[in-house]
C-alpha cells in the first residue's frame, strides 16, 4: 500500500447522508425539494495563513473552520466538504492529529467529508464546503433565502458577533512584534488557531438579516463588501466595537493599561482590520431587534450592535456622541488593497 | 485594487445557470427536481502535475480537463465548478492565457465558474466541479444513475475510449529518457497538454455501462479501481490496447519500428500504466453492445473492446490467442502502490 493509500484512511468514513462518499470518481449529493446548495472554497497555504509548525490537531480544525464560517456567513446548513491536501511527505505523526480535529468539527456540525485528494507538494490544504438553503424565505420575492452581503438598506442596524482582533493580536505576539502577558497570549491564541465558525447565528438570522458577511479579513474589509454590493455608506461607533478586543477589555489594569502599554492604534488596528475573526457583521433593520436578539439568544451567540448603514457612500468612524475619529493606524485606506481575493 | 482583486477580474462572468455565482461569501447551486449533484476535486502542483514552465493556456485547459473528466467517468452533466489558485505573484502576462484556456473548456462544456479562492503561495491550483445526473436510471433498484465503479458483472466486455500512452511517452520525452521524432512528439505532447474529458461519452454510457472510471493513473491501476469495487477479476488482451498508443501506431516505419527504437516494453508501460490520458475505462454487459456502438457514434467518441471482466480475482493480461502475457515493465506490480490518493 502507498503512503498515499495511508493518507485515504484517514480520511475514510461513513456518509450516511451523501448519495455516495470517498471511493469513486465523484461523489454525490441530493438536495431535498426546494433547497439549494451553497458552495464555497479555501485554500490555506503554509508560511502564509498558518507557521507551518502549527498543530496539526488546531490546523485541521482551522482548514475546515474557515469554510464553515463562509456557509455561516450564507445562513447555510452544512452538509459536507472535500478535501484537497498537498504534502511534503506522508506523516503519519502530524496526518492523525490534522484528522482528528478536522473530523471533530465536521462532526460537530454534522458536515461529511465526501471526497478529495491528496499529493506531494508544498504544504497546501483546499477544502470545498457544501450547505443547504430554502430557496424560497420571508422575503417573496427573491430567489433565495440565502443571507447575500447584497440586502442592506439605510437605516439598518449593524451588528457583528462575539469578539473581535484577537487572532490579529496573537499572530503579532507570535511574530514578536508585540509582548503579551502569557494568560493574554493564550486566550488571543485560541482565537488564532481555534476559530468557532458562527453556523448556529447564521442559520437563525435568516429571515432577519438584511445582509450579511464572515469576518475573515479584517471588520472593515468585510464590511465594506456589504456596503459595497449593498450600494450604502455606514458609520461605525469605534468606541462600541473597542471593548470587543477581549484581550484588552481583560487585560491586567484593564483595556487602559492596555492603550498605555500596547497603543490604541494597535487596539484599533486589531479589532477594525486584523482579519482571521472568523465572526459574523451583518445588518438588519431596526423593525427587526427583537428578532436579532432572539437569534442572538437560540443560538448561544453575543452579537453587538456596533453602527448604522447609510444612503451616503463610504465608511465613516465616530465615537459614542457620534464625533468623526481618525483611524489610529497608517493602513486604513490601503488594508483592503492588500487582502486577497475570495467568492 | 490589489493585485488580487485584479485576478478575480479574470475569472469573474456571467454565470446564468447559477442561483448566485461569484462575489459572495457562498455560491449558490440549484438541482432539478431528481437531480443528484456529483463532486470532484482535483489539486494540481506545480513541479509534480505539470512543468513550472507549461504554457498557461494548456494549464488552464488542463486544470479544468482533468476534472471535468471524473464528471464524465460518472455520466454527470458539468453544471459549475470553483477554482482556488496560489500564485508566487500576479503575473497579468500569465494570467490571461490561463484564465482563457480555462474558461473556453469550461465554455465548451457550458460549466461556470462560479466562486473561488486566490493566494499567494507556492502555484496550485485546485478545482472541484460539480455536474449533474439523474437520482433513478435504468435500474429501479440503484439509488443513482451515475456510473460507479462498483457495477461490473463477470463476463462484462471492457471498453476503453479513444487511445492511450502518447501523454506519457510525451512526458518521458520531455524529461529527456527517450526520443520521439518532432512530428511525433508534437501529437503526443497535445494529449498530455491538452486532453479532452470524454463528457459526451460518459452521459450516452448512462443506462448502458455496467461499471466506469477515468484513466488518470494508468489504464491498468484504474481498471483496477473498478474490480476493487466490483470485487471481480479481468482479462485484458494487451494485443488490442498496443495499438492505442497512437505516437507507436503511426510511427514513421510503423509500430515494428517503434518498438525496435523505442523497446515493447516502453509501449506496454505506456498504453497500460502511463497516466494523464484521461480516457474512459468501462464495461457492459455484452447484450449491450449495439448500445455501446450507439453511444460512441452518438459522441463521436471511438471506443475499444480490450478485454472481459471474470469472477476470479486479479488482472491478466493475455495476447490475441489467450496466452498469458508477462509484463515488460519492472514497475507492474507497484505501479499502483505509488499512485496518489484520489477519491
Amino acid at each position: 500500500m502507498g503512503e498515499f493509500d495511508l493518507i485515504r484512511r484517514f480520511f475514510t468514513r461513513p456518509t450516511p447522508n451523501a448519495v455516495l462518499g470517498v471511493g469513486d470518481d465523484c461523489a454525490l449529493l441530493r438536495s431535498a425539494p426546494g433547497m439549494q446548495m451553497a458552495i464555497s472554497t479555501d485554500m490555506l497555504v503554509a508560511g502564509r495563513h498558518f507557521f507551518t509548525d502549527t498543530d496539526p490537531r488546531a490546523l485541521g480544525h482551522k482548514a475546515l473552520a474557515v469554510n464553515l464560517s463562509d456557509l455561516a456567513a450564507c445562513g447555510a446548513r452544512p452538509m459536507a466538504f472535500s478535501l484537497a491536501l498537498a504534502l511534503p511527505h506522508a506523516d503519519e505523526a502530524w496526518l492523525a492529529p490534522f484528522a482528528q480535529g478536522l473530523l471533530a468539527l465536521a462532526d460537530a456540525h454534522g458536515c461529511e467529508l465526501i471526497g478529495g485528494d491528496t499529493t506531494r507538494g508544498p504544504l497546501t490544504i483546499c477544502i470545498t464546503v457544501f450547505g443547504e438553503v430554502p430557496a424560497r424565505g420571508a422575503n417573496p420575492t427573491a430567489p433565495t433565502s440565502a443571507l447575500l452581503r447584497s440586502g442592506a438598506r439605510a437605516g439598518d442596524d449593524i451588528y457583528v458577533s462575539g469578539t473581535l482582533g484577537d487572532a490579529a493580536l496573537a499572530l503579532r505576539a507570535l511574530q514578536g512584534t508585540l509582548e503579551l502577558p502569557s494568560d493574554a497570549l493564550a486566550a488571543a491564541r485560541a482565537r488564532l488557531e481555534r476559530p468557532e465558525p458562527r453556523v448556529a447565528l447564521g442559520q437563525a438570522l435568516r429571515g432577519v438579516a438584511s445582509a450579511c458577511a464572515d469576518v475573515s479579513d479584517g471588520l472593515l474589509g468585510d464590511l465594506g463588501h456589504i456596503l459595497e454590493r449593498s450600494g450604502l455608506g455606514a458609520r461605525v461607533d469605534v468606541d462600541r466595537v473597542l471593548p470587543l478586543l477581549a484581550a484588552r477589555t481583560h487585560f491586567p489594569g484593564g483595556a487602559a493599561q492596555f492603550d498605555r502599554q500596547l497603543g490604541v492604534a494597535t487596539a484599533q488596528q486589531c479589532v477594525l482590520a486584523g482579519g482571521d475573526d472568523y465572526e459574523l457583521v451583518f445588518c438588519a433593520a431596526p423593525a427587526q431587534r427583537a428578532a436579532v436578539a432572539q437569534a442572538s439568544a437560540h443560538s448561544a451567540t453575543p452579537v453587538t450592535h456596533i453602527g448604522t448603514m447609510q444612503a451616503a457612500p463610504g465608511l465613516r468612524l465616530v465615537d459614542a456622541l457620534g464625533h468623526a475619529v481618525a483611524p489610529q493606524f497608517a493602513s486604513f485606506d490601503h488594508f483592503s488593497a492588500q487582502s486577497e481575493g475570495r467568492a
